[in-house]
C-alpha cells in the first residue's frame, strides 16, 4: 500500500518534538494500524532524518518536507532529491508556507521529482497561487490559508468558497492535478466538509501530532473519509 | 570510539551522488576501516537523511552538516538540531561556505549545541571571521578560504599565512577553540602541513568523496598525521 | 511620453557603476534624447537611490529594479512599493534573474503594483515560468534564458522558439500580458527578431549600459522597432 | 556639521509611511532645527530613495539603512555601497534585527565601508554578538534586543546589565568602536540612562516617528544627552 490513493490524509511532522526520532516512529506505526484498519491511506512526512527508518519499517508513503532545487554536487547542508528518494520517500511537500521557494524553483523541484519518479505536493497560501502553481503541472497541489494554519478554524468552515474556488479554476487549468486542504483541521466533519468542497484529501499536522490521541483522531479522520 | 578526539580527518560528503544512501554507507565503511587500522579519529558529515543509518552501523563520530536555529515545533522542512542529536551525530557543520547563515544565527545554533551537547564546526572563510566566530566559543573553526575549495590547491599551500595568523588570533581571543583547515586538500602532505601550522586536523569533502580510491587516500592523511 | 507605450526598450541601470548616480543622469538623459528624436517609447530601471532623480529631470517612465512584497512599517532596509510610487516610478521590475523572489510574493506584489496603479515587470526564466506567471496578472511578462544573459547572444536567434513558444502560450492564459524578451541583445536585428516573434519589446543592460556608444546603440534598437 | 559626532541621536526611518517621500523630508527638516538649536548630532536613515533628497536639503549625517556585499555589475535590485555614497550617505546600517546578514557579508561591508569613508554601524541582538562583530572593526555597534523593539521599554530600564556588559566587553576586544543602544527608546531619560551606562548615542525609530511631535521628542531627547 506503498503507492499513493485518494483520497488522502497526509500527516506533516513538522519538527514538533513529539514527532522526531522514536516518537516519530511510534507516530507512524499508530497511522499504519489506523490506515490498515480502515482502508484509508495515509501519507506521512516526517523529518529527513527519520525517512529511512520509517520507510523501512512502516507500510505507509512516505514524503520529504522540502527538497533543494539542486543537483547532486557541491551542496552541503542542502536536501538532495536523490537522498529523500534512495531513503525511501514516494514524494516530497514543495514550498510549504513555513520554506516557501521562489517560482522558478518550484518548477525546477516538480520537474526533478517527476524524473525521479516523487511525488510533488506544492502548498499554496491563495486561490491565484494555486491556479499558477496548477500550470507547472504537480501531483498535487495543498492549499492552506496560512492565517489559519495551527488555528484550529478550518478553513473548509471558515472560506469553504476558497476550497471549491481552487479546485474549479485549478481543473480548467490542469484537470490533471490533485488538490488537498490544509490549515485548522482538527475534527472528522472539517475533513468531509473538504471532500464535498471537491478536494482529494487533508493536509494536516498539530491536529493529529499535539493531540493526546493521534490514533483516534486519525481514525474519526479516515471515517469521514468514508462517509463521502 | 565515537568521541571525538584530534588530530581529526573529517569528511564532508556534501550531496555528491557517490556518498548518498547505499554508496554513503560503503564509504562511511571504508572510513572506519582506515580509521581503526590506523588509530586515526575520523569523523563524518554525510546527508541528513543518511545519518541514523551510518551512527548505527559504523563506529566513527558522525555529524550533520547543517541545522536551523530553530526550537522545536513550526518549522516545516528545516533541520531540528534535537532531530540531529537522536539520529545519532555527535555534532554539526555550522555556516559552510555552501550554506552560510547570519551571525545572530550563528550564535544561537553553538548555544544550541552547547545545550544539547552537539559539537559545533564552524565554517569561516578568513581570519577576520575565524577571530569574530571564536568569541562566540564553538568547539571547532574550520577555515576554508573558499577560492580554493574543490581547487585541488591546498589552502595550505597556497596561503599557509593564513592558517598560521588563524591560529594565532583565535588563540588569543579563545584558546579553547581547535582550527581545522580546508579546501584543496588532496595529499598526505597538505595534511602534514596544516597539522604543522597549528590546526587540529582537516575538513575534506571531494579529496576523499570524488577519488576512485578513498580507502587509499584517507590511509594516506591517516599516515601523515602520525608523522607529525 | 510618461506614460508606457509598446513597444518598449526598458534598460536596467542593475548595480553598473557606469550607470550610478551622476552616470546615471547623463545615461537618462542621452535615453531621453533618442526616444525623443525616434518616437520610441524608452523605460529606465536606475538603482533605488537614483530614482528621485531622473524621474524630476527626464521625462521618461522609470521603473524600480526590485519592490519587496511588504506594508508600510516595520521593513528596515527594504523596499516599500509605496516609496518607489512616491519617487516617481511608474512601475517595478519583479523578479529579475538577479533578484529571484518567492511565488507568494510575486502574487503579492503583483497585487500591490495594481492597487498603486504601478507596471510590473515579471521576469521569467523559461517558457512554463512565464505561463505560470502569466495567471497571476502582471502588466508585462519579461523572458530572460539565464544562460544567455550577458553573452551577447541573443535569445530571439539562440532560442527563438522559446520567445514564440512564450508568446502564444501566455496569450492563452492570459491575452492582456504583454511579453518582453532580454538576455544578450546587443544590436538592432535582436530587437528586430524579437518583434517579429510576438513581443512587445526588450529588456537589456550590458548591451546598452556597458557600451561606450550607449545613445548609439538605443537609437540602433530604436530604428529597429520602427522597421517591423 | 554632517561630519558625526557623540552623542549621537539616529533616527531610522525604517519603512514608516510618515517617514516616506515628503513626509521623510518633513522629518528630516524637524531633526534638523532640533540638532541646531540643541547643537546635538542627529543622523538620518532614510529608505533609499529619499537619501538624495534629503542629503541636498537637509544638514545633516545621512545613513542607508543597508547596503549589500556586492561589487558594481549584475546585482539587480540591490543596494550597492558606491551608490548610497554618491546620494549623499555619510554611512549605513548593517545587519538590522529586519534586515539580518550572514556573517561572511558582516565582515565584506564593513571593509567595503571603510574603504569607500562610509561610517558602519552594525546592529547586534545581545552582547555576545556585540563582541563577535567589535572584532570585525565597525565605526559602530547598535544593541538592540529583538524582544524590546517597538514595545516602548527601554533596553537602558529592562536589562541595563545588557548595555554595561556589552560596553565593557566590546571595549576590551576593540576600545574603538563606539557603542548605541536601540529598542525602546521613547523618553529622555531613557537616553540619559543609555549614555550613563556608557554608550555613546542612541538608535531610535517608532519611539520618533511614530509620535505626533517628533520635534518636541526629538528636543527631549536633545536635552538629555546635554544633561550627562
Amino acid at each position: 500500500m506503498e503507492a499513493i490513493q485518494t483520497p488522502i490524509i497526509l500527516v506533516n511532522f513538522k519538527t514538533y518534538i513529539e514527532a522526531t526520532g522514536k516518537k516519530a516512529m511510534l507516530l507512524a506505526r499508530k497511522a499504519e494500524r489506523v490506515s490498515h484498519e480502515t482502508g484509508t491511506c495515509i501519507g506521512l512526512a516526517p523529518q529527513y532524518t527519520d525517512i529511512t527508518e520509517i520507510t523501512r519499517s512502516v507500510d505507509l508513503p512516505t514524503f520529504a518536507q522540502h527538497v533543494d532545487p539542486i543537483d547532486a554536487g557541491s551542496s552541503t547542508g542542502h536536501i538532495l532529491p536523490e537522498a529523500v528518494k534512495q531513503a525511501g520517500a514516494v514524494g516530497t511537500l514543495v514550498n510549504h508556507s513555513e520554506r516557501r521557494i521562489r517560482l522558478a524553483d518550484i518548477d525546477s523541484v516538480i520537474q526533478r521529482c517527476r524524473k525521479l519518479d516523487l511525488v510533488s505536493v506544492v502548498c499554496t497560501n491563495n486561490t491565484n497561487v494555486s491556479v499558477s502553481t496548477a500550470t507547472l503541472e504537480p501531483s498535487f497541489i495543498a492549499i492552506e490559508p496560512p492565517e489559519l494554519i495551527g488555528t484550529g478554524v478550518p478553513v473548509s468552515k471558515a472560506k469553504p468558497e476558497i476550497i471549491s474556488d481552487t479546485v474549479s479554476r485549478v481543473r480548467k487549468v490542469n484537470p490533471d492535478v490533485n488538490v488537498l486542504c490544509g490549515a485548522g483541521i482538527t475534527q472528522g466533519e472539517d475533513v468531509t466538509a473538504a471532500l464535498k468542497l471537491g478536494t482529494k484529501g487533508v493536509l494536516v499536522a498539530s491536529g493529529v501530532v499535539k493531540t493526546k490521541e493521534p490514533e483516534r483522531v486519525l481514525t474519526e479522520f479516515a471515517e469521514a473519509i468514508h462517509t463521502v
